[in-house]
This record gives C-alpha cells, sequence and structure tokens, in this order.
C-alpha cells in the first residue's frame, strides 16, 4: 500500500488531486476499485461507471476526475507504474539438482539455473541471468548478464545473447537454417547450416518463435529487438535497433531490417531484401521488394499505405465496376452503330 | 470384437441390414475391410469399390450397402464410433519419481503425474487429470479435474484451466504479451504483464499454440473453445463460447470475439475489435475492423463472403479489364474528335 | 588445413589456379580472408573487395578470380564444402543416466540419447540415430537408422520416422488433428484422432512445426520431403517425395500433394485438395482449389504466377481505373445529351 503522492513521484508525473489518498494496486478503468490507480492510454475514453481512486493521464487531457496524475509519456508511465505494484520475484540463485551442467560451463554471480535444464559443455551465463526450468542450452552458448529464460526454449550451439534478454517459453534460438541443393531427379541435398545466432541487449524474443542459425557467419538481431510469439527469422537476416516484428510475422533468409522498423502481424518478408530504417508495414502485408526509404506499406504486393488504402476501397466494389464497364462498352457500340 | 447391432444401440443409430455381423475395428470407407464399419460424410461420395462390412450414413441417405446404421447426426456418431474401438487408455495415476513438486501443490484423486515435469509451488490439479512429461507448471498455476495435459506443454504463473481442458503438446499458456512503450530515441520500454489466462471447462489448445497473459487482468477462453495448432492470441483478448479458432490464425490484443464464432487458418484480426456471435471467417482472412452481426466474412480487408466472391472473380480478369477501358477511352476521344 | 587441389577434387570441380594454395576454412565472398574459400551462387555478383583465397563457381563463369573451382551443381557443391570444413561431431553412443527408459524399449547399435529424455514403452529406435536432451517419444514410436532429433521434439504414440530424418527443436508430431462434430447448441464434441504420422527416409522437419496425426488411417510424409519452421500439417494430409513447404505454410486436412511440389512461406492450402507433381506456390498465397499439373501460382485465391502479376500490377491503379471509368460515364453521359 502506498499513496497517490508518492506514486506521481515514483513515475514522474503531476499530482493533480489529494495525495494522501491511500493506492492499493493498479488495474483497468473498468475494473478498478475505489483503492486502485488506472492508467487509460490517450486514444481511450473514459468508462462509465468508473470507479478507479486515481488516473495516470497524458498532460493535457480533458478528461475529468477527482485525483489525476498527468504524465508526459502516458505508456511509459504505465509500465513503471505496473513495476511498482507487481515487482517480479527474482528465482533463487543457484543451480537445481536436477539441473544437468556440462563440462566447464560459467555460471556468472547470482545465476539461477531451474530444474531439469540443460547446460551443455562450455556455456557462459552471465551474473544475475535466470534460467528457468527445462531449458536446453547447447554447447558453446553464451548468455549474458541479467537475462530472463522461461522454461523449455532451447538454444543450439554456439549462440549468443546479449544482457537483459528476456526469452520467452518455448522460443528456439539457432535451429537449422532452410537451405538445400537439388538433385537432377529433384532430390534434395541438405545445405550444412554451420553459422550462429547473434542477439544483442535488451531483446526480447516471444513464446514458440524460431530464429535460424546463419548458413555460414551469423543472424543478427541488434540490441533492443523485439519479436513476438511464433515469428519466424531465417537464415543470416540482419535486424536493426529497435525493430519491433509483431506474432507470426516470417523474415525469409539473408534480408536486411532497419532499425525501429514496426511490422504488424502476420507480415512476410521475401529473401534478400532491404528495408529501410523506420519502415512501417501493416499486419498481413508481402513484401517482396526492397524499400529504400522509411514508409508505411501493406498489401501483398505492397504499395504505399494510402495507396493501398484508395485501391483495395475500389476492390469493394470492383464488381460494379465490371458491370459499369461492360454497360458503358455496349452503349458506345450502339451509339457507333446509330451513326 | 463386437456385432452391428451393438454398434447401433451404442451410436444412438438404426439398423438396416444384418445385426449379427461381426465387427473388429472402424476404418475410412476406402480401408475398410469386410470386417470393419466405416462412416461417409454427407457430402462425400461412396469409394468404388468399398468392401467396409458396414456404414454409418446420414438418415435418409440415398446410398445402398448391404448394411448400414442410419443417425441424425453423422459426425456425432463418428466421434462415438472412435472412442468406441478405440478408448484411450488413461496414464497411471501417481506421480512419477523424477517429477520435480513445489510446496504447497494440491493433487486431486487419481491424478496423474508423468516423468520430468516440473510443478510450481501452490499448483492444484484437479481430480483425474492427467500431466503428461516435461510439462511445467509454474507457481500457482490450476489445472481443473479430468483434464489432459500432453508433453512439453508450459503454463505460466496464476493461470487457471477449467474440466476436461486438453493441452496438446508444446502449446504455451500465458506468455507475457507483446506491450512496449516506446522512448524519444524509439528505444522501447517492456510494459510488465501482470495479468493471468483464464480457460473455461471443455476447451483444446492446439500444439505449439500461444495464449498470452493479460497486461492487467485476464485473457479468457469461455467454456469449449477450440483452438488449432501454431495459433497466436494475444494479451486480453476474450473469447466466447464454442468458438473455434483454424491453424495458424492470431486474435490481436484486446479483440473481444463472440460465441460459435468460426474462424479459417491463417485468419488475423487487428486489436482492440468485437467480433459478433456466430460470425464466420474464411481463411487468411485479415479482419480489420469489428463484426457486428453473423455474416460470413472473406478478404484483407474483409468484406461479406458473396462480395468477397464476386469482386474477386474479377480481379481475376483486372488486366483484361484496364485494357478494356484504356479502349473504349481512345474510341470515345477518336469519336470526340471527328464530332 | 588443406589445400585448394584436395578441395577440387572433394567436391568433384575443376581446378583453376594454384592448387598448393592452403585453404583454412570456408566463407562467404564478403567475409573470407586470404586463407578462406568462398561459394559464389550463380546469380550474385562478386563483392568488392573480396580477399578470399579462392572461389567456388559454376562452371562457365565469367567471374575473374586468381583461384577458381568450377563446379557443375554449385550449391551441391556448397554443401560438400560446408561439410568438409564442418564435419557434425556425432553425440557419444549411450543412454544418459537421467534419461527414462520405458518398458521394452529397443535401441539400435550406436544410438545415443541425450539428458532429460522419456523413451515410452516399446519405441524402437535404429542404428546410430541421436536422440537429444529433453526429447519425448511416446510409447510405440519407431525412429529409423542414422536419425538426428534435436532437443525438445514431442513425437505422440505411434508415429513412425524413416531413415536419416532430421527434426529440428520443439517439433511436434502426432498431435491430434483438429476434428469437431457439432451439438445443435453449437457445442463441439471431440472426434477422436486415433491414427497416426509416418514419416519416410530422408526427411527434415523444422522447429516447432506441427505434423498432426490422422483421425483415421495416416498423415504420411514421403521420402525426402523436407518442412520448414513452424509449419502445420492437418490430419490425414499426403505429401509426395522431394516437396518442399517453407516457414508458416498450413495445409489443411486430407489435402494430397504431389512429388517435387515447392512452397514458399506463409502459404494456406485448404483441405480436400489435389496439388499435382511440381506445382509451385509462391509465397502467401491461399489454395482453394486442387491444381491438376505443374504450374506456377500466386495469389489468394490462387492464379496462374503471369496473369496474377498481371492482374496485380494493374490492381497498383486500381483506384485511378475507377476515375478515369467514371468521367468516361460522366463524358458519355454529357455525349448523349447533346445529341
Amino acid at each position: 500500500m502506498t499513496d497517490l503522492k508518492t506514486i506521481a513521484e515514483r513515475i514522474g508525473g503531476t499530482l493533480d488531486g489529494d495525495g494522501t489518498l491511500p493506492i492499493d494496486g493498479v488495474n483497468t478503468p473498468e475494473r478498478a476499485s475505489e483503492r486502485e490507480i488506472a492508467f487509460l492510454a490517450p486514444e481511450r475514453p473514459l468508462p462509465k461507471p468508473c470507479r478507479a481512486a486515481a488516473l495516470v493521464l497524458k498532460r493535457g487531457s480533458p478528461l475529468a476526475h477527482p485525483s489525476r496524475i498527468l504524465v508526459d509519456e502516458p505508456h511509459e508511465a504505465f509500465a513503471r507504474l505496473l513495476a511498482l505494484f507487481h515487482p517480479r520475484s527474482p528465482a533463487p540463485p543457484g543451480v537445481h539438482p536436477t539441473a544437468v551442467v556440462g563440462a566447464g560451463v560459467t555460471l556468472g554471480e547470482g545465476v539461477s539455473i531451474g530444474p531439469l535444464t540443460v547446460l551443455g559443455d562450455g556455456v557462459v551465463i552471465g551474473a544475475g541471468s535466470e534460467i528457468h526450468g527445462g531449458v536446453h542450452l547447447y554447447p558453446g552458448v553464451r548468455i549474458g548478464a541479467h537475462c530472463l529464460i522461461y522454461a523449455r526454449v532451447v538454444v543450439r550451439e554456439q549462440c549468443s545473447l546479449g544482457d537483459r534478454v528476456i526469452v520467452q517459453p518455448g522460443a528456439i534460438i539457432g535451429g537449422d537454417g532452410f537451405g538445400f541443393a537439388h538433385r537432377r531427379d529433384g532430390s534434395p541435398v541438405k545445405i550444412p547450416q554451420v553459422g550462429r545466432v547473434v542477439i544483442g541487449d535488451d531483446c526480447e524474443i516471444g513464446a514458440g518463435t524460431c530464429v535460424d542459425r546463419a548458413t555460414l557467419g551469423e543472424t543478427v538481431l541488434a540490441d533492443g529487438v523485439k519479436l513476438d510469439n511464433l515469428v519466424q527469422i531465417g537464415h543470416n537476416v540482419r535486424i536493426g535497433r529497435y525493430t519491433a516484428i509483431s506474432a507470426q510475422s516470417g523474415i525469409s533468409g539473408s534480408t536486411v531490417i532497419g532499425e525501429r522498423v514496426i511490422m504488424g502481424g502476420q507480415v512476410g518478408v521475401a529473401d534478400h531484401l532491404n528495408l529501410a530504417d523506420g519502415v512501417m508495414v501493416a499486419a498481413k502485408s508481402g513484401i517482396s521488394g526492397s524499400i529504400k526509404s522509411a514508409m508505411v506499406v501493406a498489401g501483398t504486393p505492397h504499395m504505399e499505405m494510402s495507396r493501398w488504402r484508395r485501391n483495395y476501397a475500389t476492390l469493394r466494389n470492383l464488381d460494379e465496376m465490371r458491370r459499369r464497364l461492360a454497360e458503358l462498352e455496349k452503349k458506345f457500340a450502339s451509339l457507333e452503330e446509330t451513326r
């Protein structure tokens, strides 16, 4: 339990209301009780009734409420607010007796290794990292400091993760890329995938997401890359700093994605392309060519978003257009006849 | 081994043929032997030759066969028929000695815990549930009675499953939602995901499917929701009773899906939408707006199915339309010149 | 370390340069040092500068370099080159003491069973196969000889894999198909999935990929089928020899795919269809009807590729077409008025 004034200080906001108000927790505006604080995203309306003790709002918000905390960056304040009321309880340091630890493993200070986890020979794990249960790290894997690796994650041999990386359950890092030569009879010959995956600091990898190792060299995720669940990253892909890719999207082999790219869900990007810094890709788009400057694209094949909107609005009436065209042709033909 | 009369009774059908016929098993119409019974879906033709001893058909079927069992609900009868000849052998009750069981775990009567499974502190499992090998249940997870949790499933902290829930191998329940605030330089700040997932009774979760925990509050699957493989359910999504979602579909954060919705494979639904009860979504559709009444939709962006059919049939000849339009323009221009 | 002449012999190429050149490794043309050999795919230009000691090129390549090895099948030569410098180190034979081995398990000569792996009753594993850590094989599973099963793979009961099959981490073979009957109130009744999966020789299954067991009978992957990551194969699907399916594609129930079919990523194929031998499907296509001869298709719904290209190029200007049509209609109307 704390009071509103303390919360305002901790999340860096300006108090507009009674600072002595006792606050027990944070909740959604719809569900918050009289002892809870709620956050309202700038674009959302205030639900009625809203019983929340107080609201966190963007500075300048016109919404009235008896107690408000006004902030410049509301989503960042929300993140702080949640962390304040829901601090993560770290796993106890030490190696669970059921873990299987290979030769030459190096563990930093305070590392926690969960039950039934396998650390291959020569694995290195930085200080303060938590490796939960049932994780499988192949030989030579390096995990940085203060990482959080959830249950059942697999990291294949020689792959490397930076500091403060979070890997959600069941993600697979360093599986073989999909590379085959074909004999004359069509039978495939596997091209060995002998490279690795290198993941920078502050990345997050979603549940069930697969990041393939390079054929040769490295598949690279730069610092702060965020991948949602069930994303597929092909061999030798390189993804720039702070780029975020939503669920079920796939990036084909050797494609290079710039910094601060935002991708919606179920996007597909073909192989050997370049996407410039700051590109935004609408959900479900299929990118079949490089994109050379920061722009918003949509569709398969992709086009500039406003163009996509106009064309696909027209597509809604395409069959009517066909009929109008046919009618015009008929009229024109009868006109020509009567001349 | 049993006879045809017994089968007819057990699946609630009317016998038309020799009830003493011995039946050893059930098979497809193509592969059934003279001692096996086969089921034929109403819309399928009878393969030739069909050696099956007997056929299960919808009442009123015109298909001739020496021995038939006629039923009102053929697919339901088929389900009973398969269960009759292939009863599941339950796993032996008890906790496998290699399982890792936390403090304060409560197991109902007859519960089976498989090898190398981890039960976190305070996990509660209802009577008769089977938890197979290599499952990882984080602290505070509640599993109802008579559930079947296959190998390598992960359920994160505090999530709750109802009774008779089936979770296929490798599914991940309660991973963090994909939520980030962004600093001015574009660097992301993780928004803690402190909610949970609540799954009702009689649900089934497919292999590799991910259901994200709520940012705050709950991601909810109501009773009888069926998710196929590799489906992605975002944070704070709510799905109504009996809704079925096919493989590789994804529902973005905070979207509310009604009851008895049917979704084909690879569908994407954007965030913060509402889909009414009874909506049907064709495979591969992209839903970018709410749908207010039960209707069948297709396409990206979606439209009413019959409209989609007409427009996309026209799209097959779009380039020809373009040429016809250009020709008409030319003719018209030359007509105007000659006036 | 070896020399260029030896490499040329081992990969079956013709040496054009100094055979005594010492070679330490293989690398990409961009990153190769003066002691490394590089491979250049026929369609790729030579990067500048390229410091590689030697290049492997397709016979007839116009690219100049002091030392070249010319080959007929460059990708196959590349595969051999990588295998030459990066031989896989096999896992040590034997059963890890933490593995859980059921009754009546049969292991061939030289089999390696990794830590924390579960082998159900009656599992059979052929000579020389490696089963890595945390794998879960249900009762009655058969794995052929010289297979490589990576960590955290699950194979459900009675499924069978041929020889030399590779299964990437986290793949799930034999999960239940998605089959339900519906009662009058819309509530679903599970149709038991009592068939199995049969996988031929020399197949590869990608990370996180799901291959569902048949309702009755078998889901079949013929010899040499290659599935990329996060692919979904529905119940009773049959896939012909040497077919390759890229990441995140899904094949719905009972569909039959021919031999040597090539499918891009994120393709969806509806149920109960037939795709002929040699069909090629562009990424992101949605196949809703059978394809009777070897052809290249694209789009949703699919059409012949060249037709798709023309129609979707036109779609880029559809809104402009709409305006032109409206203008022509207006002109025509005013023409008619003035007559």
